[in-house]
């Protein structure tokens, strides 16, 4: 008799939990302001005078450049404020030939982080780097080569090999998931230029005052490099960061050597690492990375990016920081791919977050 | 004593419509869904078979692209459903050198029609056509030159002349304005090819079913080509369209000569042609077009436009059908640049889109 009833209560329990999490997706988003705007960015000029009579009309193979300027290599920026919001934003920073879409609605059609996080009242700024996306203009010229790559980001996003799916990986089956995915990478405008990344970064920082770095793939280690010189950001959460984890001088590992490539660490004075100590610091890795190598490349790079991760934590947490390192698997989040944000459990992963900004204090209203 | 009357309730009248207007710029917007996806697009495949063990790890000097996919030249859109919805969605379409940042944020930084409208209660959609922006994956190859051209497109835009601004003109004086006005330019990542552009946008009013079209400059003849061929676009908006007007076979005008250029129309067989008699079409053209030919190419380019409109309207009306051509000075607005959606004073010239809706009909819940 108890046990029925204490089934019953936790299969009520159970039901107003669902109800609550469909209500919770239905329910309007009230917005107080959004908009967008472009950060950082520099002018190119070129020698002699402009001639609007001569040269002022559109010659796509032979336009005249004299005295004329070029604005380019700034960041474009996405932001809403919802009603009710919580003090610090959340500034959102896509990884390699990705732009703000990776925090936008999933390939398979479901509300992404930028909406995920709105709910939970977070104002919120998404990216588009230098040189990306919306940000298209560079400075610089470039060939964008158009080459046949799907299958190497298949593998390097780690939905699985070749083009078979690892098993249980949380990605819809629905091939029209898949070709949203695809269709979300977008190339490079201009030659890639972290510190044009990094100062148009700091330059939004500047510009919108405290709130909390959310990163990428290729942007966790630019987003580290971020934060060494932008004291408004006041937390960082990093999905999967790849490359340039920054040590003190003295204490940078050896390094990590894997099949098809080989990850460095950055050094930087410790007077300057200190400021990593400082801020509370999020990792999280996904599913399908091996402890020991393995042949495929794909999952290489990512064992050796967790294990220099570790290595990073220990080293921000040894001089007082307070850095945490999650690797889904071992939270009982399975199947993760390199993309946690828009991955099928991608609720729970915001979960996951919204808990840490809570413990951290970076909630409030 | 009675014109004094008259004179304070006037001013009591003016007080409260100011009130309204602040008040309305300030009021939340209610959401009940947004996100993004792309649609259209081709897959490009190379020969061969793909190796994820031999090549899948990132070698961007050189790629190995046997047996691999790319999947490219769709349009990305971004969309919000307002609470209380009009039936029939906006669907915005940028220019050349543009993307969806045109109906976003003005570059002095106030809202743009996107939001302008969604205060309006219509579901908005922001395309980025293919090859552009968020949609930066191509199947050909192209080279960006990073040329200097930003007084071109000041000239071309109607900003002004050279460096100098018109006088009068909608457009800030505030630095910053101009400076983010010329980071909106996004170049193309790939050929322009606008059977691309047409076959995406087509493939957009199939996924969402009926709306409005709402072009500007160079998707304005796009736009036309595009509501040939499907019958879900239920009536045009076109702000300062430059070349591709449609006329029916032995209708087509002249070639119009202008400074620096020359503007053709297109032929296509009347059968065709007519369902351009069966939507309502507004056509919206700024100020500084000249009615005679000038030295200057920027505005030579609008007086070929505007004649040619001109030449379009009576023949869309005479087979029946319901083209309006409002050249914005003579409904009194005056210093209008080729982008009065987000000109000074873009909220009267939204006013006017918004009563154009409304006349047909277009604007109903």
């Amino acid at each position: 008799m108890m046990k029925n009833i204490k089934t019953t209560l936790l299969l009520l329990l159970m039901v107003q939990l669902l109800v609550n999490d469909v209500y919770a997706q239905k329910q309007p988003i009230t917005l107080v302001e959004q908009g967008s705007f472009t950060v950082g960015g520099s002018v190119k000029t070129s020698p002699g005078t402009f001639d609007p009579v001569a040269h002022g009309a559109f010659n796509p193979s032979n336009q005249a450049t004299e005295g004329q300027t070029l604005h380019g290599d700034h960041a474009t920026v996405f932001y809403q404020i919802p009603d009710s919001a919580k003090k610090l934003p959340l500034v959102f920073w896509h990884g390699y030939g990705q732009s703000m879409r990776t925090w936008q609605t999933t390939p398979d059609g479901r509300e992404g982080f930028q909406t995920l996080f709105l709910r939970r009242n977070f104002p919120i700024y998404l990216i588009d780097q230098p040189r990306r996306g919306l940000s298209g203009r560079s400075t610089e010229p470039t060939t964008i080569s158009a080459a046949t790559d799907d299958q190497l980001w298949f593998g390097i996003f780690r939905l699985g090999t070749g083009s078979t799916f690892y098993p249980d990986v949380q990605f819809s089956e629905d091939p029209e998931a898949l070709n949203q995915f695809f269709r979300q990478i977008t190339p490079d405008t201009g030659p890639l230029n972290i510190n044009l990344n990094i100062e148009a970064v700091s330059t939004l920082f500047d510009k919108i005052g405290p709130g909390v770095l959310v990163t990428h793939s290729h942007s966790g280690g630019q987003g580290w490099l971020t934060a060494l010189k932008n004291g408004n950001i006041k937390g960082i959460a990093s999905y999967e960061p790849g490359s340039n984890f920054v040590f003190p001088e003295g204490e940078v590992p050896e390094t990590i050597h894997y099949v098809g490539g080989a990850l460095s660490a950055r050094s930087v004075p410790m007077t300057e690492f200190n400021r990593l100590t400082e801020i509370p610091i999020v990792i999280y890795y996904g599913d399908y990375i091996p402890n020991e190598p393995v042949a495929h490349p794909g999952q290489e790079q990512w064992r050796a990016a967790l294990q220099m991760a570790k290595l990073w934590t220990a080293t921000v947490n040894k001089h007082g920081g307070d850095a945490t390192l999650v690797h889904l698997p071992e939270k009982g989040l399975k199947g993760n791919t390199h993309f946690p944000m828009s991955d099928l459990n991608n609720e729970k992963v915001a979960v996951l977050l919204a808990e840490w900004l809570k413990e951290k204090g970076l909630d409030k209203k």
